[in-house]
């Protein structure tokens, strides 16, 4: 039977989907000496299983990611016959492609590594450029949690609701999103100052008064992109205002601004474990892995 | 030509290398996004030369590591025909070989990752254990430091001076500073306790009274160590008590800890860069690289 490992970013997450998946966790030893270095050890040995090592990489990013690389390596030490490498949030995914010449391509760096330590078959939640993926050398596999995200918001009581998507070019999450809500969907354009590198976004009229507007994103980071589609949205008179993600990093005090703006009700997944995930991926994550294993087998 | 890539962690000691060796440096963009991940962008070609890099990795570390990879990879997107890596200071070297069952060997996986990034040689300097170095499955070079630290003891104004290592196995580097300062050595016996990881020193009689007294060791840490010393040769009535060391990481305010024990002096070396850098490695790094690079060719 494959076991699950948990790492240290991933506790809640890696519990839910060993009560979901029946596949037990082994225990991990955990802890950073007093200089900063990460230590990692499995307490069971393996005998021979598939390990399933589940370890998002929010920030601190590179500490994730190279404790992930040691969860790698102690289960393959502890025995494992094959590991295949969970990052519910994959860090680095956001530089998926050489935009200037002669710059680091990190997603690829990161595919590298991971495939370099010995990983079968890599698996993630709604990386933010499927391009990422081409770099594994193994099999890897984009798991979407808009299906859950949808039955979460579904559950909630909502006027009318809308679901706007903050940036033209990820529309269609929303649009699947209003499709599972039985509602409209929009969107605003938005653009990125190539100099300073904050977020421009276009001034539009939207049916909304009245009405519960959701914005949706795959990735909250600092809060920018939802802030100026909150204040485009407000001007038109909404009854509330509400942000769901599939990823809360919440860099710079997010949740604070966020809250500032006007969003009433922020919502995230547990591939980033925080106060706002209400949303598990562990039942996509679940079905998504039982076909990766079968795969490899 | 050989041309270095300063990393971020580095630009000093890459600048003094450069002066001494003759390299000329390429000029690396380095920034940090507001979530956390590190850039690196090589600002011209290399146009087929030999890259070497240098980026030491003291804390934090992980970061450190990830933007090393990074640098090896945009020197090779820009063109260089091999890489060099140059850490100083490389971390996880305290964590050498496998002394519990299935843990993580984290200085493996740092080799490990560092050749599947293509890297062609590797430097370090006064690495904790050389056991290190047979993980890499390239040419690992180990440059000695300890030399460089005598010259500038030698240049202080000292009152009979004693070199005293503040760990037994590590007596043989307090000698060779002794050597060179034409003086006497002693050492003291100190353990880790494994329960609690704290560091206790055997209390001895010293012949020290009116002298001063140098304690040497490659890593300065938390400073625990060189306080645990300190404190035994202060009951001797030495003169002054210095302490020196290749590596000053000074984890957890351990320079305000040092001084507070009645440390008159830090020294350390530019692997990581601060205010107790009075030693530089450039020399004895250039003198290696030209070999490593003769090698290579």
């Amino acid at each position: 039977m494959p076991i699950l490992v948990p790492g240290p970013a991933s506790p809640q997450l890696s519990q839910r989907l060993s009560e979901i998946s029946g596949l037990s966790e082994v225990k991990v030893s955990y802890r950073v000496f007093p200089d900063g270095e990460s230590y990692i050890r499995l307490e069971e040995p393996l005998k021979g299983d598939v390990a399933v090592v589940v370890q998002s990489c929010p920030p601190p990013q590179d500490k994730r990611l190279i404790e992930l690389l040691q969860l790698v390596d102690a289960s393959r030490r502890a025995g494992a016959s094959k590991v295949i490498a969970v990052a519910p949030y994959l860090a680095y995914s956001r530089q998926d492609k050489v935009f200037l010449n002669y710059e680091a391509l990190s997603s690829e760096i990161v595919a590298n590594v991971l495939c370099a330590m010995g990983v079968r078959a890599f698996v993630t939640v709604n990386v933010h450029s499927e391009a990422v993926l081409k770099y594994f050398k193994v099999k890897a596999v984009n798991v979407d949690a808009f299906s859950e995200i949808a039955s979460y918001i579904k559950s909630l009581d909502l006027k009318d609701p809308v679901v706007l998507s903050p940036d033209r070019k990820r529309h269609p999450e929303a649009v699947r999103v209003a499709q599972r809500l039985g509602c409209e969907s929009a969107f605003l354009d938005k653009r990125r100052d190539p100099l300073t590198g904050s977020v421009v976004t276009e001034e539009k009229a939207l049916d909304v008064m009245g009405r519960d507007v959701i914005i949706v994103d795959d990735i909250i980071s600092t809060g920018g992109t939802i802030i100026n589609a909150a204040r485009i949205v407000s001007k038109n008179k909404p009854k509330r205002i509400m942000a769901a993600c599939v990823h809360g990093l919440y860099a710079a005090n997010a949740v604070e601004k966020l809250l500032a703006a006007g969003i009433s009700e922020l919502i995230s997944t547990d591939t980033i474990e925080s106060g706002t995930s209400k949303v598990s991926v562990a039942g996509a994550l679940s079905s998504s892995l039982r076909q990766v294993m079968e795969d490899l087998l």
